[in-house]
């Protein structure tokens, strides 16, 4: 099958260089158009008043007014201004290939594609080019700049790129430049109220057309978010180095893609492969003996209730002991690892913002990180590293090949790694020992996730990032990078300052999840408000709030929502105990698949997803709502047409409600068919779990 | 008094220069105290942890949190970390000085200060040394960075100032970074919602202390704009230029005062003369002959309502016949001057954003300036130039001489600048002729500014300036810089997108007039929706939400409470016409003063300001409130004693209402005499305006 995809790739593939554009270059109001395979979106670039600009069409109306582009420079004159059009190349590409692991194997794509060459007016020999591709799904757009534009070396100090969205529109959205990096709650606002956003931002017109604007194939750039100038009209910002200068880079270069999902209903959007298609393929071969999709238990949430801490000032969460217990925990009910925060010197006192107090390679020395790894394989079971560098970068690349080293001769195949440190307060010392304090989406921090990407590679190593650069789709080109967080996750519910609100997982998938896998860690039982002292008593009190705003049938649901190959069962193993029917779901689930099929959703408000596991017959299916209690119909139009199944339903029970009666679940089973209406009832901040066991035709 | 204040100030000076902190610098835990002359503040300086710090104690109790201090450069190593408090100098000063104009004619100063080395600790060798002053009304921090520290050249890439208020305060407020510069509508949010604010912002904690940060004596830096970190903890960021770097020094250099207004009541804060006081003496010398504060009329506000045009593309506004009759009007009613704006070429197409159109020195044909200006002067009247430079920076400081020149030769001594452009977008050509793009609040702006200001000194002109850098007290070292912009002035009352509300004049004299005059141009009598077609049919429709939501009483009181020596009398002639019980008032208040008492106030909801006209013995009252009517009762002990007034007082009528009754106004005569209460009742949106005429003893 894919061997026949890219021979059809092949053969679709039209080149038409050369061709140039129909008016005369030297008047500047040339204009070159690009049209998606179904003729739906229309992409025009010209060059208007010798600005560089592109404008997009959907079923005929505009949607992206003339939108700016350029580029501006350190040294060199802008390519902004004085330009006309020049030559534009043709291509158009169909075909599909296969992800290693995913949300779906199989992943089609086909574009039709123009180069075009703007030309400086006064100096015809400088000139750069703006690649666009128009998908069925969405578009792409980039810069190709070479030595003819601005020499050996650029120095980027403004990207211009402009989005005139609809100004009509609603907007989710977070803030960018904040401290907490993209840890926020999601807002729901008219377009107009956006300053500064994070991408992805997705927005919703008033007739019902749903876009996202974001970036692929982040490789060495700085990460994009958007301010906005004016109304609707976004303009790029690019996250600085230290110095100011946004990109360093030597030419030929090109961007990554400016992409615009858009979709005429709010299910298209996450259905969309836009950003992993306009990625480069696997790098890294075949890592399917080490790359392992998979579910996990660790010694993690107990810290974020504040029931044990990181380092020995309280009560030591990664002791031998517990690393044991929790192996065995794993080994008995099929998880494939146990991931261990706070093992490794370095969290006594003030770690966070204090230096570069982490080792890599040294134990506490009540973790014996060799019994315990020999423990877990007798079991079956593998430790999951952890490198947590509170944002002190060069003190952790100074370590890296010795801690993959240490991580791959003791069998860990999977690091979570983190960058906890205000944005903008990414530590390195430059080459003259001089410390220089980087953000975590600039272009300093997207080398560094690829030097730390090719050193886990080399140890066959797969990593998982917290506090991340943003996702651009780069787990196409390199498959050992599973997941990231980059969003608000499960601790903001152990903290409570507020914990997210029933709504926040109806804005993810929507959202931050168009980039990529989130590692949001779901599955607490335990669901009633924190209120135990923390045993620290330096970490201060519980805030009254911290709980967690879902039913049970709703922290089942996310394994199916929340796309990861890598899932983790973040409660503590007693609380699982507790409750054997809900655990079960947990413990049947996937984390790797065939196909996913968006079924319904609106944003912010609910979402069905229906997932088939990958080589096999089973679905399952994931519902969740927001604050409101709501009635779904499904229609299972997606199972064979020859199988029967049955349908283990989670669902939440009668009088349940996130607030009063979280814990109350129905576990029932019945036999179902292709074309069959499930009615699940989701409770105010509810959800439902289904498994469609396939029981043969 | 003069000549004797200088004399005190003299003999109180004591300078201590070598005296050092108390503990071992080489511990890093020393720190240096300074208090305010009546002792109420107290600020600590500290190197804890090797990271200078400072601490604000008012009245016993911690109001600034422990708050880092440092700065990052370029190239050398940052003066933020591995430091020890070294040497400590001491020193007080007291005295007097007169404004050449003013909102008073004698400000006095009282402080205490300290000048404290920062030592590295591994090269003690590199220092550098930051001074603060502690007065009765608040404190200013600068920082003195030699070449010891940094070598010759230094490019700061970020100043680390932290200010880390109290967490319950509310805030006053304007967003930082946005298009639109400072020209926004103020927020009045709980402090934990601002995120990236202007200066001055204004503060109030839970128990009536307010607060007012902002920064004094910005010549050859970067304006700081505030980013809050966390709760209640704000670090200053600077305006990058183009590439990035914050500011670029030549050691020795002192940053601009970082400071921060105390007051135990809003009053207080309005009355303080901190900013002043902490800049740089009169550098030009007796200017009286040729800076004139005073009032004005001008072909201004026809173009803001779309009655006439800038350029000729419409109905052209500045035409010599319409000049003529505005000098006449001006003449007869005893205004200075006639602003007229649109009368050079260059107004005609899309001049905002659209390269270096504007000529500064050929007028419109229909424009007979030579002519107009011998008209004005045969009747007492000068015109007032303006030179609008769309942002064009470079542009325009290539006619600069020109420009001035002409005007000096035609008598012209006031010019309005003004620089439309988004923030961000000012542009410039550098050295080789490249396109650069620069922030209002940059360093390149400061020096901008500088530059136009010497320039027009030398043809003894005086600076008005629209879309401005943020003031900062310049006006003492330089003034010949009467007034400046800087806010949402009476201009959005035309356009209505939205008007300013009510309560915008009740919070301008606590945030942006903190910082210095404001030419907000007040005075419409025209007060009702503005439902006129627009004489260009391109400017788009007048949004139907524009008018003044004030009443007319309240537009009089402004000329009192919102301080400039330069007021605009801004309506039509026609509209003062048709009220000359109003206009009266207009003609009657003085624009210089002998004095100034705020007599009572809350930000965002009334205020009432007092002023003695210079040289005279008359007072003037101004008054407003917000959307809410109210009764005001003013106790006159600022009167002489022994002196006999007649209060001409302007109030809203009974039935007055910004929104129904807007210009229902009474004016009445009372004699008054020290001591009396003076009761206003305020409507709803209204004010009231009171000349205190003296009447002998």
């Amino acid at each position: 099958m894919t061997r026949f995809a890219a021979l059809l790739s092949l053969l679709l593939t039209i080149l038409t260089t050369g061709a140039s554009a129909a008016a005369d270059p030297s008047q500047g109001q040339a204009a070159a158009t690009v049209r998606s395979p179904d003729g739906q979106i229309v992409v025009t670039l010209d060059a208007i008043g010798g600005h560089p600009a592109y404008t997009v069409h959907y079923r005929g109306a505009e949607l992206i007014s003339r939108s700016r582009l350029g580029l501006r420079f350190r040294r060199q004159a802008g390519l902004d201004e004085g330009l006309a059009l020049g030559q534009v190349a043709r291509r158009r590409d169909a075909g599909e290939w296969e992800q290693p692991w995913g949300e779906r194997r199989v992943v089609t794509y086909a574009f039709k594609e123009i180069t075009a060459a703007f030309v400086n007016q006064a100096d015809p020999a400088r000139r750069f080019q703006v690649v666009v591709r128009a998908y069925d799904d969405g578009i792409g757009l980039r810069y190709l700049v070479g030595p003819d534009a601005v020499g050996e070396q650029a120095e980027i100090v403004d990207e211009l790129t402009e989005f005139a969205v609809p100004q009509d529109a609603t907007a989710w959205w977070i803030e960018a430049g904040l401290p907490n990096r993209q840890e926020y709650l999601y807002r729901t606002t008219p377009v107009s109220e956006v300053k500064r956003a994070h991408t992805p931002i997705t927005l919703r017109t008033d007739d019902g057309v749903h876009l996202a604007i974001h970036e692929a194939a982040l490789v060495d750039y700085a990460g994009m978010y958007l301010k906005q100038l004016r109304s609707g009209r976004f303009e790029a910002e690019l996250f600085p180095w230290y110095d100011g200068i946004k990109v360093r880079a030597q030419t030929p270069f090109r961007s990554p893609w400016r992409t615009i999902q858009i979709s005429p209903d709010a299910p298209g959007l996450i259905d969309s492969s836009l950003i992993l298609n306009l990625n480069e393929p696997n790098k890294l071969g075949d890592v399917s003996e080490w790359v392992k999709p998979g579910k996990y238990v660790g010694i993690w949430w107990a810290m974020h209730i504040r029931d044990r801490t990181w380092g020995r000032d309280g009560i030591h969460g990664a002791t031998t002991e517990e690393a044991m217990r929790y192996m065995d925990f794993a080994a008995e009910h099929g998880f494939d690892g146990v991931l261990i925060e706070g093992w490794n010197l370095g969290w006594d006192g003030d770690w966070y913002r204090n230096g570069d107090v982490f080792s890599f390679t040294e134990p506490y020395p009540d973790f014996d990180i060799e019994a315990i790894t020999r423990y877990g394989h007798e079991r079956g079971v593998r430790l999951i590293g952890h490198h947590e560098t509170s944002g002190n970068v060069t003190n952790y690349e100074q370590q890296l090949e010795g801690a993959f080293a240490l991580y791959e001769r003791l069998g860990v195949n999977q690091v979570k790694t983190g960058y906890v440190a205000d944005a903008g307060d990414i530590k390195r010392l430059d080459e003259d020992g001089i410390p220089r304090y980087e953000w975590h989406d600039g272009q300093f921090m997207a080398q560094h996730h690829v030097r730390v990407l090719e050193s886990a590679a080399r140890h066959r190593i797969a990593i998982n990032s917290h506090e991340p650069i943003r996702d651009t789709g780069l787990r196409r080109t390199y498959p050992n990078w599973l997941a990231r967080e980059g969003a608000r996750g499960q601790e903001y519910n152990a903290w409570g300052n507020p914990p997210n609100p029933p709504e926040h997982t109806a804005i993810l998938p929507w959202t931050r999840m168009l980039s990529g896998p989130m590692d949001f860690t779901p599955g607490i039982f335990d669901l009633r408000p924190n209120e135990r002292p923390p045993v620290d008593p330096s970490m201060g009190r519980n805030d009254p709030r911290s709980r967690i705003e879902t039913t049970l049938a709703k922290q089942l649901s996310l394994y199916v929502v929340l796309y990861s190959p890598i899932q983790m069962a973040a409660d503590l193993p007693e609380n699982y105990e507790a409750r054997p029917d809900a655990f079960q779901f947990i413990k049947d689930v996937p984390a790797d698949w065939e196909q996913s099929i968006t079924l319904s959703g609106a944003i912010g408000d609910h979402i069905a997803i229906a997932r088939r596991e990958r080589g096999g017959e089973d679905w399952y299916l994931g519902a969740l709502t927001d604050e409101h209690g709501r009635s779904l119909q499904l229609t299972l139009d997606f199972l064979r047409e020859d199988g029967a199944y049955t349908a283990q339903i989670y669902r939440d029970g009668e009088d349940a409600h996130w607030r009063d009666q979280p814990t109350s679940l129905v576990v029932e089973s019945r036999p179902v068919r292709h074309g069959d209406v499930l009615k699940l009832d989701l409770a105010p901040g509810g959800g439902a779990a289904v498994r469609l066991r396939f029981d043969g035709r």
